[in-house]
């Protein structure tokens, strides 16, 4: 027992090292929460006056986000602000009246951008900070919103209520998650959101035992913190919303992001060290590094570039991982090994969709198994089809099974991306506009026209990572 | 219903005619009859005179086979004696006394060969006819045997007692399997027995009868004539032996001849010609041709070559097959994607088992996927295995599992069929002593080296088949 207690114990202090190391480096000082708190207040003020000025006397400020729970990152300048209207508010007037206060509001900005979808909302940028202006309506509850916004207040007011004693253990477990490459709920990233590391943080009571939990995660884990679940999902993880018991705060989880999370901890709990703390950086590849790596790989990468829409990325990337995912499909079809498919895309610059095949070239010769003889119908169409064409090698009977020698469509990869991609890959809204004003298909050493620094970045996690330490 | 009436005249005039045609050329001559009765009546006596001359007065020789069932073919030399002792007869009196009979027997022919395995078993040549002499016991029925080869004599003697009025008949379909390649129980052929032939003649009530119902058959076919199946069969086709409830008479068929065979009879139902009852001959591929249509192929072929154990082809081929399978799933599991898998073999000369990859080389990248992360010790084990590994390109997750990029073990075929041949393929007995002695591995234009003209019909055969008409 003495050696168990020996280890706890150095444990115990290895962690308490940790601890203050880390919270060293991402607890906000006290000039940044005064610089915050500063600027947020401004901002409120800004809204209440230009509400006023314009009769909107309804209007409510609702500060949510981290910084209003006290879980915000040392160098965090963002600042969520909700401009909130009655429930009985009509859409009609809801617009009207936000879109008004909204413009005058963006005056107050040292700069601002438009971001509205369905929803209005814009972001302004101001002394330094990140701004995002979101109208919403005052529900009764999160479970009975009229706008997906209207949830945000309830959760923010839920942390605020359940999080106290456990702030810096929230600190810990984002900057554990960025460090990762875990952390985000944006599509590109599919990982963790704020909320949902709040959420954990209390559900386990704290950073370390959120880790010892997820080191035995499996895939369909529940976690139901306020006993109310009505509702199954097929997520990764599900994390019910303890404001809405019909949603999963996990939705945006990524089974990869889900299960690197697992290791990760596992990997921590294991041999505990700062290191996780801090993502890794990978040095650009140099056209000479690329060139080398590809060589001894040996494999071909085949990509298709094109104008990158100017769309926010969430609403891309979805559309950059359908065409990954239907050129892979239709690769595999045409009995291409595909080993690798992803994107990279840089705002005003180009988006590239990527795969990387086995080989991008296959012998004329293609084996086509038809269905068993007994499958009368289909079976007599397969041989009508194949026995006696003039490019059918051989036609015969293997097992159950007419087998036709045939040559084959596309002997080439990139002949057949060029080919089929607008006949037979999906193709998003946005990604199939970009394409139509022109793309080039990128084959190995083509490649290395991507100047992008970031690119080489990419590239060389890409190829040559290993989930470290 | 007129037209159905005058096309089913015209269909019997041409069945007549085609009937007519084939049954000129397969019905023994008078001559033919003579002859062999003849001769088997020759060798009967002299077993009987033999016998006798030793003291075995309680031997009775038996005619079994075609011969004795009016069920051969002209141009058929095969005569099957049995020589049946009573059944109480011990093993070893039985062994003891057979072979001294045998013994005798072989001189009476114009050379002979032992045969026996477990069994004591001759054949001897005779005035042009080739002679099995098989002693066996003279069991109560077929389902209470003391030695395999005691069923036969019960199968002659079904035959006889139903056969009368459709040994026409039963010519037809056997000329026909022979011509559509599905003749012959042997290993090597996998097709249909003289007897199968014989059964499925009598149940359905003649050649088109046949036909008509094969045209239809499925996998897992069952046809009970005697209506006392007792046990259940996995075979394709299952026909319980009308002698032994036991027994499936159609064990040896393999799926893909018994599918031929009910692709053969739609195609011949649909259009009937005389061409079905001739085997369709492959001249032989010239170097010249081969080169040409290897090229056109792209494909790779690759062989391993040793000298044909001397064995008989029944004991022989289903080593062969079973070293293509191994071949074919050692290369699989080393991804090369083998389109064929097939053996050829001449006695005293070479065996070569082939298989056909659409590449013989790969990249020397190698994708690994591992467990899911929450199968924990496998995941671990993987973990370690590779991440940090010197040939590893890079570790990461994907979806709910690890993928490890490392250095390919086998980036040749033909490397790696040499490497794993004795380590990791199958190997019967005779293939694997034959490969001790030596082998070659053939790549390509090295199969050319093989001289064989009857080679080069079969891969002509093989690589631009048809099935014909």
């Amino acid at each position: 027992m003495q050696a168990d207690t020996k280890d706890d114990t150095m444990n115990g202090r290895k962690m308490t090292e940790i601890r203050q190391d880390v919270l060293s480096r991402v607890r906000p000082t006290e000039d940044e929460k005064i610089k915050l708190e500063t600027v947020r207040k401004g901002i409120i003020d800004d809204i209440v006056r230009i509400a006023r000025q314009q009769g909107q006397h309804d209007v409510i400020p609702l500060s949510v986000g981290s910084a209003e729970r006290n879980t915000w990152l040392h160098g965090n300048h963002d600042i969520d602000l909700f401009i909130s209207y009655p429930e009985d508010t009509s859409f009609n007037e809801f617009h009207k009246k936000s879109k008004r206060l909204l413009a005058e509001m963006a005056k107050t900005g040292d700069s601002w951008e438009d971001r509205h979808s369905a929803h209005p909302y814009i972001h302004i940028r101001k002394e330094g900070f990140e701004v995002d202006l979101v109208p919403c309506f005052r529900v009764k509850s999160g479970a009975e919103i009229k706008s997906a916004v209207d949830r945000t207040p309830f959760h923010c007011a839920y942390i605020k209520e359940n999080i106290r004693g456990l702030e810096e253990d929230v600190l810990l477990l984002k900057q554990f998650m960025k460090g990762t490459g875990v952390y985000g709920s944006e599509v590109k990233t599919g990982g963790f959101s704020g909320y949902l590391t709040e959420i954990l943080t209390i559900y386990y009571g704290g950073f370390e035992k959120v880790l010892e939990a997820a080191s035995e995660w499996k895939r369909g884990t529940v976690i139901d913190i306020a006993a109310h679940q009505t509702v199954e999902h097929e997520d990764p993880l599900v994390v019910v919303d303890p404001t809405d018991p019909k949603r999963n705060v996990a939705a945006a989880l990524s089974l990869t992001k889900f299960s690197l999370f697992i290791d990760r901890a596992r990997a921590f709990l294991k041999n505990q060290s700062a290191e996780y703390f801090t993502k890794k950086e990978y040095p650009p590849l140099t056209a000479e590094e690329y060139r080398r790596l590809a060589e001894k790989r040996g494999t071909k990468l085949i990509g298709v570039s094109f104008k990158t829409p100017p769309k926010a990325e969430d609403t891309l990337y979805p559309q950059l991982f359908r065409l990954e995912k239907s050129l892979e499909e239709i690769l595999t079809r045409n009995e291409f090994t595909v080993i690798n498919a992803f994107s990279w895309s840089e705002e005003h610059q180009k988006s590239v969709v990527f795969v990387e095949v086995l080989n991008d070239e296959l012998p004329p010769l293609q084996k086509r198994v038809g269905p068993p003889v007994w499958n009368i119908n289909n079976a007599a169409a397969f041989r009508k089809k194949y026995k006696g064409d003039p490019n059918t090698f051989s036609f015969a009977i293997e097992n159950d099974r007419y087998v036709a020698e045939i040559l084959r469509k596309y002997k080439s990869a990139a002949v057949l991306i060029e080919d089929l991609l607008f006949k037979e890959a999906a193709l998003g809204r946005h990604v199939q506009d970009a394409l139509k004003e022109g793309y080039e298909i990128f084959r190995n050493e083509d490649i290395e026209k991507i100047g992008s620094e970031a690119f080489w970045k990419f590239m060389n996690e890409k190829l040559t990572g290993q989930i470290d330490p």
